[in-house]
């Protein structure tokens, strides 16, 4: 198992299964284990919210015990809101899933516990958990749903899974201008713009060119960029020679 | 403004900018900017999805295009799932609610921008962005709807502000039991098992009490734990007294 199973117990509505569902798909977990869906199953209701996830309810594994679901498991998480009075780590999502990455490169097995929609999980069901999973919510507005819940603990999951930086830049054809042709867009501008009058008074015109400079460098240009930076000042000069 | 405003482009469907509002308040932001409401506004279907975080609908600022909208931000975010070949740094939720952080440290106002439900933004109005946030989801299956990358991305936002640390223990009205009273209650258990004849045979009694001793240490035993497990050697023992 190189991922964890995300195990819904006694979900109530379709809706709600077929939506977590799709939220673990979104980051690409699809081992789903359901312990006594109150309307049975399968559920027509969760294969029509599921849409391009429904292979996840096709393979689900379903039990009639939370004891049954978490048989294989080497360590289990429970996701609750609220405090449960039992002694029991209590980790954010983003925490308890780099835990759970650590714990599947030992080789171990993970479930995820979530709880029905009404009242979440029991607390006989939170006593088999090793570790409590709570998200960080409002405290003055804490209504999680099961599918939401599922969304963000996904999310945490693939956090890592996804190997895409934190911060990149999306590059539109084209490459960041090297120096020198920054260097030549500057003596261009400079060039034409002491033509036209532009550096006065006299006595500030070094300092209004250094600062133009400095403005060049702290742009972050590309080849494009400067391309059409000379088009512009190219078309200006045009339009004044043409005088009309 | 000490947070982000988010801001629905164009948003089409009722329910989704109130599930969008219901998710924006699980985690503490109640700054709501919608331009051109494709239904019109106020929206009864919007106010009955968006139930316990209905005053961000109330008190949500309507503008008539995406320029109106930003007009008061000092740095604005664009959410897109697709690349858009716009050259633009892109991050993930939780750098770009980092940096939102920074930005409103330093006075800064901050814009989120939202898509349409069918096609997300235009490059029309990502141009108008200094930064793309990316969740970064299983391309095989990339659909978030709105309400979903606003709670993902509200999520993020939380992740600080609510100050919650990414690893606690929940104590059930107890407190972990300190070494001398672990220390009792392995002498008690070594006491009553070699009575009982348990450290057998001789040559291994010493390694079998090592272990114990280990044992108990390992365990991260609360001093409730620790008076219950004295309680059931005792119970043993009287059982054993009682001879039935």
């Amino acid at each position: 198992m190189t991922q964890p199973a995300f195990i819904l117990i006694r979900p109530q509505m379709g809706e709600n299964i077929g939506g977590a569902a799709r939220a673990m798909w979104n980051f690409g977990l699809d081992r789903m284990r359901i312990t006594s869906p109150r309307d049975g199953w399968p559920n027509p209701k969760a294969d029509a919210m599921a849409s391009g996830a429904g292979r996840l309810l096709d393979e689900a594994q379903i039990f009639d015990s939370t004891d049954a679901a978490l048989a294989d498991c080497d360590f289990v998480f429970a996701t609750t809101a609220r405090h449960r009075d039992l002694t029991k780590p209590v980790m954010t999502p983003e925490r308890a899933m780099a835990h759970t990455r650590n714990l599947i490169a030992e080789g171990k097995k993970v479930g995820v516990m979530f709880g029905p929609e009404r009242a979440g999980l029991e607390n006989e069901d939170i006593a088999r958990a090793n570790a409590i999973i709570s998200v960080p919510v409002n405290p003055e507005f804490a209504s999680l749903n099961l599918a939401q819940c599922v969304l963000l603990t996904a999310y945490e999951w693939g956090q890592d899974a996804h190997d895409m930086p934190a911060e990149s830049m999306e590059m539109a054809k084209t490459e960041f201008a090297p120096q020198h042709e920054v260097a030549k867009l500057a003596e261009h501008y400079e060039e034409r713009l002491d033509q036209a009058g532009f550096f006065f008074p006299e006595t500030k015109a070094e300092s209004m060119k250094l600062n133009l400079r400095n403005f060049w460098s702290r742009m972050p240009m590309t080849r494009v960029d400067v391309q059409t930076l000379h088009g512009m000042l190219r078309q200006m000069v045009r339009w004044k020679e043409r005088g009309d």
